[in-house]
């Protein structure tokens, strides 16, 4: 349809916000607006721009034939740092300590806005590292990768403790819980994942490190390779904490279960 | 930060996406944009206009001083329909047919941009019914259940067919699952759902009705009230379907195993 520059900006902002990370060409736009390529052109550098000031991503630009467009979205440090001081400020109630030193936070990861921000932040570290999958655990990692997944614009895939008859034949490893010391099992539908995947594992708690590396052995398990592991909130745990190299939005640094106190600080997402 | 109407043309519309269903006062983007208020309304008739013709949902504005402005996302139904027809297609072959049955969906259930429609859709639905929370049960409705809190802005609660020590205190009821008559259990933390909540139940899967039937016994106990359920996928099941009043996207009318063949359509949302 023919539309104005000023209607032409609102429809490509809508177009580019729910295709993250695709390259789409000039072309789609001049036929779908009727327009000539330089005012596309023109169109994207206003937008570009844009989002430059507002810290929300870069318009990246490619000329050519095979050319185009592509909006990668990010969030300036500063911005995380901002909302996630404030949640953990959210976090830190006495209510939200449970026996055994647990942290109440199913509100905060069923919250959508929340897990918006922290899906921006999560593929704005990896946003240029050509992430094909993300990979979590059933069931309190899902929100997370599903954030994830939208802004790099990948398949999410969630490994199970427990087989299901609707995953048809799964392969499955078995692991050391580093916490526990217990051996555990978990298993992937065989094909959910691409051999060759360049893989993120995502998770919402790490303590011991132990479900990360049963992960990434299940991601050898499949000829691919394990890009990063972030995750939501680590905990402080000292007994040699097994060789797993992550990122932490949050760290739990103590839990005092006694004076229902808890010390929580950010993670080292921040770290230089 | 003065910007010009180009440049707010974006930055509003990134804002409006990113705040679905939230009543955004006028002079909330006036300060943001040191710009004034007629100027802002001008603006957003540009994208209230754009939003229309291209079916992405509805900009409203209320007047007066507790007045502003709310974007609410939609679809239209004949795109809904067309991007149902497609997936249909893609959801149609043999190698998706499990040993019992099943049809294997987790890629499908996995992927940020059909999740996105699905949400979109399921959203559309009920965006005018003053949903408060969206329910659904581990795991595999998860996504949906996110994909649907996110277009409405309300959080989503999962309950588990087993306790979590993460979860604090639960609510748990017994229900039959109206496929397999098994009597089974199914619980939610205390604290996820006030009283008063009005729920969207959401799943990827109906078969006999059992397990939404006992998300409404949930409901109940925790004071609340369904408002509607709607599924990704039902089952033909004629064995006395129990009473259920649901939605669903797609259709499973038959499975033949031994031909390795079925029949899929589309669900009781497009009837008249």
């Amino acid at each position: 349809m023919k539309m104005k520059r000023s209607e032409r900006l609102v429809d490509m902002t809508y177009y580019l916000m729910n295709h993250p990370h695709k390259l789409i060409s000039l072309t789609y736009f001049a036929d779908k607006y009727k327009s000539a390529k330089s005012s596309i052109s023109e169109d994207l550098s206003i937008i570009k721009r844009t989002f430059e000031v507002n810290g929300s991503g870069v318009v990246e630009t490619f000329p050519g034939a095979a050319g185009g467009v592509r909006f990668v979205p990010s969030i300036r440090k500063a911005d995380a740092q901002t909302f996630l001081e404030d949640l953990i400020k959210k976090m830190d109630t006495k209510e939200r300590l449970l026996p055994g030193g647990y942290i109440y936070l199913s509100d905060i990861l069923g919250s959508p806005e929340i897990l918006q921000l922290v899906g921006q932040i999560i593929a704005a570290e990896y946003k240029d590292k050509n992430v094909t999958a993300i990979m979590t655990v059933a069931t309190k990692g899902v929100p997370i990768a599903q954030a994830v997944a939208y802004y790099l614009n990948v398949p999410f895939v969630i490994v199970r403790r427990d087989s299901k008859i609707t995953e048809g034949s799964t392969v499955s490893i078995n692991y050391v819980s580093g916490s526990s010391n217990r051996v555990e099992k978990m298993e992937l539908s065989k094909r959910s994942l691409p051999s060759g995947s360049r893989v993120l594992v995502v998770d919402d708690f790490m303590k011991g490190g132990g479900t990360v590396n049963g992960m990434k052995s299940i991601i050898e398990e499949f000829d691919s390779e394990t890009v990063g592991v972030t995750v939501f909130a680590e905990a402080a745990y000292n007994q040699n904490k097994e060789a797993v190299q992550y990122t932490s939005l949050v760290r739990v640094n103590e839990i005092d279960l006694r004076n229902r106190t808890m010390q929580l600080g950010l993670g080292n997402y921040f770290d230089e």
